[in-house]
């Protein structure tokens, strides 16, 4: 029976900091690999034999599943990096406080950006000092793939391909597959498994480093309700993430 | 130009114990890793932007190309594994201690099984402690393909379908290529980019944690001979592993 492993990665430099990221490629903090080493003694201690390994392009997942796979004992797993799976592109708010940006434009659109399904922040410039336009990290796509800003809708769109193409059919031969991503990212991909509406998914946080089972049928329909690998710390962790930009 | 950077991983927790090691998935020493991570910040300094890493399947390989690669900050570099690229398996004497074989069984069959070209150690039981018959990790392989022990020979027959078919494939492309790889399985493939006789190759080290940079022609020969990124201390390392053994 096909298995889905989701692991969203821990805090990274600028988490720390409270800056919105997005494409920027901050690396994990020091609590941020204690998280992702979390992650991979939960996946040990439930005994789950990973088949293959699917990363974004951005080092916090990469390094997320690279700790967790060295404390699960399983490196050796091949794995696969895409584009497709990194985090929302926060447009012209990458590189900008939270809780500046909060205060500079107000709750309301403050709550909208970070929140909303479909209204993507402002662009960011290309040529800004957090674009990601002529990032060498991308020369193997399509330069108009490269993002100015994102909604949660179009995250949709553009990690679905890689769900359809790419995942879809390593569950479908069976494999026990671990995905290590992004919170926006990996919302989007809930809301497809789970099948939730535009506005339940506002409600949806999922919390770092705690792996999120999903056992599949051959439809890649959920056979029951998904489960974190530890149940309580996962509780703790979605409601520090729902306040999240509230801090000053 | 095709470039190709082969790197040998640092020291392990069984180098540090003096044991033969050869398929067993022993991890990085706290030296190795440093060790690894100096291989990333030299890749760094020298400006090489690789395109692609290749792995064997053991961990100390492939926690060397993680390091190497955070350090280098190159994470998002698509990898691929081979067990084509693993270490000699070193047979029965796998999990034995170096001083207490070479006293046990003497100077001339140790030196014999470490450096001759073709004759390999004694075969390991197929249900020893220290076999990798039944292993998950080579489950995606034809059983058939498990050694039982391994000469160089053995280990130039089997790496080069990979070297061939994936390795030559990528530089063929104008790629930059890093193998993150082992004392043997490297020497296998510096003899065959080198062409060095099969009594020559005995006296070639391959130090470890610093990266060995070739730069080919559209033939993949040699355009110059290849060249360590700290001249310095390969020289220092080479010299290092050509004692090993001789530790009591």
């Amino acid at each position: 029976m096909p298995k889905l492993v989701l692991v969203r990665h821990g805090q990274s430099d600028w988490n720390e900091k409270n800056l919105f990221t997005g494409w920027v490629d901050c690396k994990l903090s020091e609590t941020g690999r204690k998280e992702a080493k979390r992650a991979g003694e939960l996946l040990e201690e439930a005994g789950i034999k990973l088949d293959i390994v699917h990363t974004s392009k951005l080092s916090r997942a990469i390094q997320t599943a690279d700790i967790a796979l060295e404390a699960a004992d399983q490196l050796w797993i091949p794995v696969k990096r895409s584009w497709r799976l990194n985090e929302r592109h926060y447009g012209a708010l990458q590189g900008l406080d939270k809780a500046n940006t909060l205060e500079k434009y107000g709750k309301e659109k403050f709550q909208t950006w970070r929140r909303s399904f479909d209204v993507p922040p402002p662009p960011i410039a290309p040529d800004a000092e957090y674009s990601q336009v002529g990032e060498r990290r991308y020369d193997d796509i399509d330069p108009a793939c490269i993002p100015l800003t994102e909604s949660l809708k179009l995250v949709i769109d553009r990690l679905l391909p890689y769900w359809q193409d790419e995942i879809a059919g390593d569950l479908l031969e069976g494999k026990v597959v671990l995905i290590a991503a992004h919170g926006n990212s990996l919302r989007a991909l809930v809301k497809h498994l789970d099948n939730i509406s535009d506005e339940e998914i506002a409600g949806l946080n999922i919390p770092t480093g705690i792996p999120l089972v999903y056992e599949l049928d051959e439809k890649l329909k959920p056979t029951k309700p998904a489960y974190y690998l530890d149940p309580e710390a996962a509780e703790a962790g979605a409601a520090a993430v729902a306040a999240q930009g509230q801090k000053k």
